[in-house]
């Protein structure tokens, strides 16, 4: 409250030797002042950032539980609720370490778990800097939940979720962004470019979510024996909507947030994500209504969300011409993706795996094919392995550990209890008890 | 990730020359330094303002869907997300050229179209004012929207989006808040006052919504033929409220932001902005109650609106107390305005007319009225001029193209449409498919 | 519009004289002007926080809302809307000049009054300040409201909200956070620690449910005759796991605002806030399943908001670590609490007094008992006479305050009103026509 008189008094204070001393200050302590209040710029960007990011949870929350039945939303929003905060301890006690610890070997890092780096002494920013992260980690890891929607055990998938943020996403996260104290990642070191995590954040909550939703199998009905695909409607789109447009506001801390500075680059990322994402959403309209007849408001709202995976990776380095280009890619291809996995029968209710996964690898692409700096083959072919080691690391261990949660803990709930829907059987309750018996 | 850390050492670099060579370094370093910073807190109030805005899209698509009928949700959703992202396309394009780029009339630009102002190696500000901008566009598109639910052609209303977006809001635009790199409006030039665009934004969505129900006509069974009124009831009370919600925090953004400087005015603004919504929530309800005989959900949420929309032109330049007083004239009106458009048979189910349109001429009004710095007769006149500017321009062009699009594309839905709901004929879907048949 | 350019060209002309007559500017200048950046960074700061603490309001309706019934939902719309409008009013007429103005006493303030400390060539930090405190006194008006839900009369309430607003909030709040302008409250003298308001914002709410909860008596058909407990569910979960995903953004600058100064200080902040939420969480939900056999989604959601109560008082003089452990009280305190008053026959249909009064005076005792500078027996005292002044002042007054309101204007509706819902009988509405009869 009188924090602020309190600061002024300090700066005054600091200021005021030379001053009362009538000689002229030492050139530093303007110099140290300047860096200061720059510094502290940074750190409110970084926090405000954080809490935008912070807030994609809910978005998540309400596409998922839009476009899935009203029987599973209680389930949803625990699913949702408990990737944030199961996520939030795992990255603390064990993730933030292996993902930006000190590394000898740039292939994880080993230091700073309970983030023992942090002395209340020493300097605040490795908690700022925890704060932007650990809200990444929980985008990743809730990624998936949409692909394995209203069939997945509740334990199951709690298991998951603590793995997933503790373990799998920081350690390919390392390669990367590789360790914030010494040393890099590996594949950052070859110059890989993902500036905000087309590839790191959504490929591999994307991979992960195909390795779920390969697992786990179809939702019962979704498939008939015949070759035919039953659409599950979505019970609620006002909410998915919703969720769209906190997304979309949430990337506006996500992408210009990665910049974890307050200077004049975020106005370029600012607009390139709001173009990407714009032309992302009118183009899957136009593309779904050549294909399906009708401008489609799954698809749309998905097109929005491909043009923000798509330029997550390149936001800082291609120009805003070029993120028109790459989100209408991204547009396109989301739409192609979401009917071809339908048509190879992998059931993924909200299209998690086209939106985060594919349009997360054209993303890291074209990053390199409109890189503002100039383009050559090594460029590509980096950003083409990290691409491959993205999917090869993330759908192996994730697959594994879905086989081994289901094998032990159990995966998929009952024929009986899909029926019932997980509201109920899961958690006991109903999510509307006024509209539905 | 490291580019803090980045920063702090190209800090260091800069400043160290005169540090290493032991002698004082120029003055002018230092205060260049100093600009810098403030300048990056410039850019940072700047985008958070302008995502603050943005979260606005989503205020205004709950507010129309939860007034107006469950049949009508998807499309309306598709419309307020069509709004923004054509809208961005045909602001990137067209219309911020038209509005700030080089003119030599004062009527409109001529340089800037396709963002071709800025290069990767020239000052981004462009892309920051853009960002900033390309939110308010976007915002008056979508104010029509409301008016024009539930019997609204899509393709029809995706023709209108695309040139309110492109050209008849940035025309106005350039009128009053002119060129950003040389010369200035007509209106601008006169000393019209309207610092976040009670005029600018709200009036033009308002008048170009008034020429849409005109246009349109009622929606079926709103109007009987001895005369009187059918309400036809919102379908989702507390998603309309959250709309509003929503709507105060993105003004936090759109009055304050407006100053696209962080400096000591922002906090002025602030209290305005929230006495004036709060002042005018109270009034609308007492005014309602009065009237009515209760205490209507509809017409207080409104009431907060009109309060907002009131003291967006004068938020810079009035007390908190004219802000007060501001705030419930807005209230008051716009309870008599919603029942006044009601009367002569204009349907306006979410109420934009009397919001944006009416509100915002009179917050236009009370700008020169309550001028901190003093009112004159010619202050008064000039006010009064933009406004009638405003709806002669908007009403005027707005009502030709709809007249337009009427004949060509079509701009109504057929009556069996209207009946089924525009989800099923328009989009194919159902909002709600679990809890409606 | 062009404010950037204005100000740059203030800097320039205000540095320009040293400059222009080619003499070293004098130091001051460049003191000053770093300190001016500073004061930007912590004006924009402040208000940021602010914007983020009013959408807790959108928070707590759709908390309140989800946890009732859809026949009182447009009530519950009401009396949120009217908690803020209401109470920025009050606040702005009375409130605040009680909490803040120049105190004599250490008991209330006595100038300030229709922020009359305001003049337009004044310091505007008045402003800034008054904007971040409306919010929070706006918070610890419609924390009753949830408590109160689904029997209270709607001009009764009215009532309620003025005089917490503008009396009860305000002279609590004045002796543990004193004057803004001179002395301090008597509480704060003893060295009280509340960075954030456990006790000033959070328990004087939940004192303030406790009362009106007492005072209104229990929901029809809540407890039967025979000593049974029967549940009354919420009619919309998502919509009240959204509110909590709001209410857990709003905090983020609740805590962290509190600093009203940008500043490194805001990081651990961010980060005990999350780390206490998430564990709030994941505790309430383990122990709820321990206790009721299922993974409560309820339970879970007040798990989260109860870690947030709970850190709120000591989140900037904890460590991250304590803040776990705050974190996990809180969220096993609320399940035993919230079963305790169902037990006892106190009928809070959100958790109110469980989440806000409880964990408000846990988190109070725990800044004291995890104080990062060293404990001792006279600071944990400190702590348990603000806990236990706060029950007493909050309890009492608001307990006489609900009486005097039930015996002149009513406090509860009659059983047919109750029956039929708030929403047609006080509001004359349907908050969902399309869905219930």
């Amino acid at each position: 409250m009188k924090k602020i008189i309190m600061i002024t008094v300090l700066f005054i204070l600091y200021l005021t030797p030379a001053f009362a001393e009538d000689t002229p200050p030492t050139p530093l302590s303007n110099k140290a002042a300047i860096e200061l209040v720059q510094t502290h710029a940074n750190y409110m960007w970084t926090m405000v950032a954080a809490a935008l990011v912070f807030f994609m949870q809910a978005g998540f929350a309400m596409v998922e539980a839009g476009f899935t039945r009203a029987k599973n939303s209680i389930n949803i929003m625990m699913k949702n609720l408990m990737d944030f905060s199961v996520g939030s301890l795992a990255f603390w006690a064990i993730g933030f370490g292996l993902m930006f610890g000190k590394s000898a070997t740039g292939f994880f890092g080993t230091s700073g778990f309970f983030l023992s780096d942090f002395t209340p002494d020493g300097d605040p920013w490795v908690l700022a800097f925890w704060m932007f992260q650990v809200v990444f980690a929980a985008t990743a890891a809730t990624i998936v939940s949409g692909a394995m929607a209203e069939r997945t055990k509740f334990t199951g998938y709690l298991a998951y979720s603590l793995i997933v943020s503790a373990v799998i996403y920081p350690i390919f996260g390392s390669w990367a962004w590789g360790s914030l104290f010494n040393g890099s990642g590996w594949l950052e070191g070859l110059g890989f470019i993902d500036f905000a995590g087309s590839t790191v954040v959504h490929s591999v909550g994307g991979w992960a979510a195909l390795a779920g939703a390969i697992v786990l199998g179809p939702r019962m009905g979704k498939y008939t024996k015949d070759g035919g695909i039953k659409p599950i409607l979505g019970h609620n789109i006002p909410l998915a909507a919703l969720g769209v447009f906190i997304l979309w506001l949430g990337w506006f801390g996500f992408n210009p947030g990665s910049t974890t500075t307050a200077d004049k680059s975020i106005a370029m990322i600012f607009v390139n994500t709001n173009l990407s994402a714009a032309t992302g959403c009118v183009v899957a309209m136009i593309v779904a209504w050549l294909k399906m007849g009708k401008p489609d408001v799954g698809m749309s709202l998905n097109g929005a969300l491909a043009g923000l995976v798509g330029i997550t990776a390149g936001c800082a380095n291609v120009t805003p011409t070029s993120s028109i280009i790459i989100g209408a890619i991204s547009g396109a291809l989301v739409v192609f993706s979401v009917l071809f996995f339908d048509k190879i029968r992998i059931d993924d209710p909200v299209g998690a795996v086209s939106v985060h996964g594919v349009c997360g690898a054209w993303g890291t692409l074209a990053a390199g094919l409109f890189n503002m700096g100039g383009v050559t083959l090594s460029i590509v072919m980096v950003q083409l392995v990290g691409i491959v080691a993205c999917f090869a690391w993330t759908f192996t261990l994730a697959f594994l550990m879905f086989k081994m949660i289901s094998k032990t803990i159990g995966l998929r709930v009952t024929p009986e209890e899909e029926l019932e829907g997980l509201d109920f059987t899961e958690h006991g309750g109903h999510a509307y008890p006024d509209f539905t018996a």
